[in-house]
């Protein structure tokens, strides 16, 4: 088996390759070539969350596991909090084929999904760029989004303002301006993206303008929340993975209060697959419920074991 | 982290530590130290099957998966077809610590199990073991049954009695008379181990004589069945996990003929705290519901590891 370990991961996918591995991954599972195993999460106790995400991609020939969690003690021992490994399986035998270190990948394939969504639903003269949150993640977001869409325009918003800094050093990285808004002037933005973990909506239906494309990133369990139900009740809403869309991401509130039906909510694989035409009109707001799901983990990490192997890299054990 | 490879399971893991290692998580379990957390158990076409059985035992200071599963078409790549490895992770941290093969791990910890229970609930003076199955596992049931009473000869019956002579070679190995018999003769035995696939009872209630102690150890999953439902409606039943015992174990069909209450079902751990007496009298009939648990394997896949750093043995990979 490979070993890819975390530290290596930077050298070896690109944007680009998890953009491609997840859109593939996205409609194999649209196409029914590829499916999510039940999420198992657990409280460990004293904040520590733990768990396991995996699932089978016949067509990518992946079979394998996430296990990873939140251990908020380890930042005083100098290790990041989010710790998680992917486990890789041949899906013919059964046999371990890697370990990779799973840490940037849950950045890269997070920000895929988004860029995916973007360019599958924004329209195609998308100009000013709106980002909800300035967390780790939401620098790998802006990025991926700007690889998309002609952004001429970052403007954007966090709960501490202070945290903008560092975002807006990513934005004149792209050469694109950037400003610190108030949530009323996302109503500018033609694409928002919402990267937060917060426990109440702070994005309101009155906060975005007709024609906008949203992608919430940030809900991914239970009692997160960070737009207006009403949003999604005027929205066409595309998801990673109906199942948890309504039941972990950001579409639980507005189904729990009758705005949206599951049916209503469109798997982004099925406009990857041309199932389904996607945005329909300019005023349309479309919005992007990204829950996160075991398959795009396991799409790159096999894009890592396959550059990894390109490449002579990474730890080769003989079991 | 320590990758402890299958090849050196053998040498480094023996009955009388796998025993240790279960006993000890059974207690933990029982102190509420311990748990096991949600199964998961897919069909991946083919008759392939995939899944992962996980925990954490806040005691012995475990956090891991079991990963592995049943791929029918190895044998004839010269694979084994059951495969599994073990993942074991810092609790407080979440960092990978270990990669362990489980697959003989796996035989040895349902084997300590089986011999647990006779241990604890089986008549000090049982004489006579009866085998029901003969297949892989049915040699590991016989040695660790043999370390805990002193046996004077083995029964055995086996759906194929072909199959039965080398578990004769097992208990001749041990000095142990061995004889073939049709399963009426189980009446003479006072410890039965059943331990087979098979979807229907075999071993009927009539073939049960008062005072024998029963571990039934095959049946794991929805829709295998070893003995008759009415055996466990006349037996103290124990097990390692009531929730599995109630709905992937042996006591699954009692309990959906109402033979049996969850409520009336001990978890072995009980009586090896104290919290129960174990066996009450000498005609009393017990019955050991063995399902198998992912605590059982993170036990003896850590006991794996603490021995191979005693002999400085494993593959040790930076990560």
């Amino acid at each position: 088996m490979l070993i890819v370990p975390e530290s290596l991961i930077g050298g070896l996918v690109s944007p680009e390759d998890a953009f491609a591995a997840v859109e593939a991954t996205f409609a194999a599972m649209s196409r029914g070539d590829a499916y999510n195993f039940p999420v198992v999460r657990e409280a460990l106790g004293e904040g520590r969350q733990y768990g396991f995400k995996s699932g089978l991609d016949r067509s990518g020939g992946q079979l394998g596991v996430k296990a990873g969690g939140y251990f908020p003690g380890n930042a005083a021992k100098g290790i990041i909090n989010h710790q998680s490994t992917v486990f890789l399986f041949d899906p013919e035998t059964g046999q371990p084929t890697a370990m990779v270190g799973g840490g940037l990948l849950t950045a890269l394939r997070t920000a895929a999904a988004s860029a995916i969504s973007i360019d599958r639903l924004a329209r195609a003269d998308a100009r000013v760029l709106g980002m909800v949150g300035a967390g780790h993640q939401a620098g790998f977001q802006l990025r991926a989004a700007a690889r998309v869409r002609s952004f001429e325009r970052v403007i954007a918003w966090n709960l501490h303002p202070e945290m903008l800094d560092r975002l807006g050093a990513v934005a004149a990285e792209l050469g694109l301006p950037f400003e610190a808004v108030p949530l009323e002037r996302m109503r500018e933005a033609d694409v928002i993206v919402t990267i937060t973990s917060s426990p109440a909506a702070s994005l309101l239906d009155a906060h975005v303008s007709a024609g906008t494309h949203l992608a919430c990133m940030g809900t991914d369990t239970k009692g997160k929340q960070e737009v207006e139900p009403a949003l999604l009740g005027r929205a066409a809403v595309f998801t990673d993975e109906v199942a948890q869309s309504v039941s972990i991401g950001e579409a639980q509130h507005a189904v729990a209060a009758g705005l949206l039906g599951p049916e209503a909510i469109t798997p982004l694989g099925d406009v990857l697959t041309g199932a389904h035409p996607g945005r329909k009109t300019a005023e349309e707001i479309t919005l992007f419920d990204g829950t996160g799901v075991g398959l795009q983990d396991l799409a790159v990490a096999a894009m890592a074991v396959r550059r990894a192997q390109e490449r002579g890299e990474g730890i080769s054990v003989a079991l």
